[in-house]
């Protein structure tokens, strides 16, 4: 059994992370620590999970944490780069749901994060924690930072176009839609039920901070001119990311459809559904799952291709799991097989 | 392995029951009848399900219902009593999922759904399959009637205070709110996203079908005399069974906190909550757990309970599930233990 | 031109207070005060009023709000009662949306609201402000308390029923359920889009303080011994309330739907509707209708009443403006006769 | 006063236009027609209008249609031209909700509606009644075909782009969001709430009836080779539809904030926002406007205009009525100019 803590917990992510360990057979629960929460036993927070989960938040406790296998960190941006080098020392592995280790260029990330970061030298060590294009990386790596959710779902779009330079990667569009709990769980108007219901708005047009994450993971996977247009939408929906593509082909004789069938004909979690497709986020919530369509509109150039997730999931706490067997050598889609709940 | 047939199918108890059938670890699904459908395979109705059922829909086939095990019935109400009798000659189990045998007094059936039974002598034999009031019948039933989706959460909610006649049970009162998928899958204007969606109705207030099974749980829980009025509403969710149960304590010194603990003390889908909670659908949101509240307001005669269900799985294929749990003597929790999808 | 100031006017209140007033040919809006926003456009607030509001918030100033012939309070409880006494010297008429002056026992407010009212010698004068009650009180009021929500809709279904003591006025249940507007634009984790959505929920059945308020209008309206149990529900829609009022019938020949439809004839905001009826919050969505269907199911002693408003509009600010149409001898109607917004 | 008649009108885009016209100062409402409704009071199928509209639907009767100054058509895609000669013949003026006598094309049209146009020479005549591009010729046409609604959003937004020539018309790009209103008011499965709820799709990728029409504007407006990739989506909202647009800049260093002001300058119903803003689906709610903000992310050549509108008034019924209005030579904002409802 793998001992595991968790710091944070309290979001949407904690909570998601708490209901796939709760059913995982090889993990054992040791400790989830809150500073705002100590004391309250998790399933008073989170009812879903009464039955599932006996622990309660403790407050901060490096100690704790050292005694386990594995750390998920699942708090803020900022947090666990403070936290993360005094376990790595006493031999822990971590996976970090948040933003710290996703950039490997100090400058970038101080640039999107609004600070300093507190220990760029383990920047080179971490490893990104997308299977579909690190997966031997993983199984190593003392340290994992986890993708962000607008970020797994555009990069596994755009993945088997960029690295086989089959289009224009200078002028790449991802125009993506998120349900409200990719926000997260923080108390702040505009994502009121009366606020974001019966509604849908861009935000972030200027720049989000997952622009330079998937700018990475497309350089990193071939294209080095890689450039994105990447405009964010929050629609009236719990769960789900549906990201929708633009590229412009190199060869428009290209077999596409192929090409992403080839690309993931061995991955678990990646459905490269049939050719005239229209993959609906539905059809993976609560699922680890990354549905795929490609469609060449009028049978020209352009490429359009729509990918689901969701964000909660394959975006999140799923991708976390995913990680996890990994790096503990476990089967890939322990606990995480799941068909999705729909409707 | 118990090979399993269902009939129907299509509708959103059928891909509930698939779901749940799909990683339940003792069956193997043999067959899925659908007139309309017949052909299709069942992933491309229901996308969830890629990669997780490989079956297709087939014609309605006698022959190859009668080698199964067990056969779910998933089909409108009048469909399954036309074919139980030959199935059960056959040395079939079956659960209706409809309400075919839910009621014992063919005539009450005949005024409720509108034509004679087609095998009136079968209502006393059916086992009517709420576990929780019958479990040992079920264990030993051939044919189960599984029961209607507010009937469950109102007769959850009501059984400790009828059955040891706690409460004048002539002047009860349920008032119960369900999410739309309530209401099948079935192409109805009223239920489109555009006239059911931020807006909250009450329907069937002269009289809803679900009024006689509730009564006769209660009379057959102990309270002869009981009367029952009952306002079913739609609100604007997928799923999700809240009922509000109002009802007169003859004693008003009575400790109903633990007349309820006591009596679902060893159940294990029934979640008696603290004293003051207020439990909400989304907590059992995908699970087959039924959760209670029992109130005092301003510390009066007046008991109010709180009972939420997840309409779908402990209001339809959950149960039914946990039915077949007990006829073939697996665990009765088997493939109904992951905690519920929160947010 | 009436020569209108308002004061708070952030929330849900205020921003529907702005819209109906925006459009009233007597109203010129002089003023809007905010402590916290101070300095910003209306409009920049609430993008739906460009072009319509060109004021800014400015900070609290008494010898503006005194320029006024009416002030409206769209502030937390507690506010208006530390400001009324000075308004009402300087001849300014005063309605107060929130809850300070609808309570005429002041022992009971500081029970319900937690401190002692600031000025309880005008408990006495404040005219409550339901038309359908008070109307001639009304157009000669210097101050209007504005009904609560639930209470409005409880207290209009009822009102029939209880002033001519048809009912059993100690036994009567109020089961209500209300959009997610009704809990105002704080930022309350509890109303956040991914808590709220998909979810129904009871909440303060212990005791809510719209139940005294109520109760006293039953008592206001002949029914001495009101006595009521009320439950409100939190559902996942935007705007609306559906109370669902139980009552038994101290005469089951009564015929009840001549009852309300004479009760109700010359209201211009009250709809009775045709017998066998189930209205719809959607209905009166932006519209200052309440909507009134009655039901005897089984023919029996019980009489179910399901009312409908829109909490923000006949809940809120509709009402405050139909109670400034009857201060200032205006058309009851003005500025609140545009149908309500289906779908 | 205008005598009116709709043809039509059980359907969404009829109740809006029903709304709209039954608060008009100078529209008499004569007649509306439904052959599946005929007897049916319109208060009865819409409640919203109870108190508003006391016609009710009756069965198709040119003579009585003949009476009228204008007839609307509120009917599926193929009825009009099969009534609209014989009304014209009559001296009647004719507004089409419906895509009858939008492409000028009769090739076009059999090609994306399936069969051959039934009067084909009236195609010429027909005004495309999008009053910021054809105001003059609206002003004094007996037939003008309104837009549909997706064309209305995609059209308003790069108008000012495309007729000055400021950008590559032949790589644009519209990503385009709809509420579930927009799909009508037919029983459809996928359009059911426990279908569109909480899910997000795109839809008709390999293309939808609404890109010709848009391409036709484009080149109207001076874009001789506009070419466009058009992806519509559902998200699980009512009514609203934002476009996302995306074009390439010739010169980048054009003021582009400036040019979309001074383009609607003098529009009474496009709102263009501060550069900087996110335009909200619910500011427009109910009301006529098309609030657009333009975008350069990252300062480069691709320009990101969002656009949006409430699909059921500028995007279908309230444009109708604005085009009336210029047509009959009144105010062109009458009866349109109430703010949007938010929340």
């Amino acid at each position: 059994m793998i001992q595991v803590g968790i710091v944070g917990g309290t979001g949407y992510t904690g909570v998601e992370l708490l209901r796939l360990l709760s059913v995982h057979p090889e993990v054992d629960l040791q400790v989830i620590t809150s500073r705002t929460e100590a004391g309250m036993a998790v399933a008073d927070m989170f009812p879903n999970l009464r039955g599932h989960v006996r622990l309660g938040f403790s407050a901060p406790d490096t100690a704790a944490l050292k005694r386990c296998d594995l750390v998920f960190f699942a708090t803020p941006n900022g947090t666990a780069m403070t936290m993360v080098p005094e376990l790595l020392d006493a031999g822990v592995k971590v996976i970090d749901l948040a933003a710290d280790f996703r950039l490997r260029d100090p400058a970038e990330w101080e640039r999107w994060y609004g600070k300093p970061h507190a220990c760029p030298e383990l920047l080179a060590e971490a490893v990104y924690g997308l299977p579909e294009m690190h997966r031997e990386a993983i199984r190593s790596a003392r340290l994992v930072a986890n993708p962000g959710c607008y970020v797994t779902a555009v990069t596994l779009g755009l993945l088997p176009l960029v690295e086989r330079e089959h289009v224009d990667a200078g002028r790449l569009i991802a125009d993506a839609k998120s349900g409200v709990s990719g926000a997260g769980r923080g108390a702040e108007v505009r994502n009121l039920y009366a606020e974001a219901g019966d509604n849908l708005r861009a935000y972030a047009v200027p720049g989000h901070r997952h622009l330079p994450e998937i700018t990475q993971n497309l350089r990193a996977a071939g294209a080095r001119d890689a450039s994105l247009i990447f405009v964010p939408h929050l629609a009236p929906m719990i769960r789900g990311i549906h990201a929708t593509l633009y590229a412009r082909l190199r060869d428009p004789a290209l077999d596409v459809q192929g090409v992403y069938e080839r690309r993931y004909a061995g991955e678990a979690f990646v459905d490269v559904m049939p050719a005239g497709s229209h993959p609906e986020t539905r059809t993976v919530r609560g699922s680890n799952l990354c549905r795929i369509a490609v469609h060449r509109p009028g049978g020209g150039e352009c490429v359009v291709v729509l990918s689901v997730i969701d964000n909660l999931v394959k975006g999140a706490a799923g991708q976390a799991v995913q990680n996890m067997n990994l790096m503990f050598a476990l089967g890939e889609s322990t606990a995480l097989d799941a068909p999705a709940l729909l409707p």
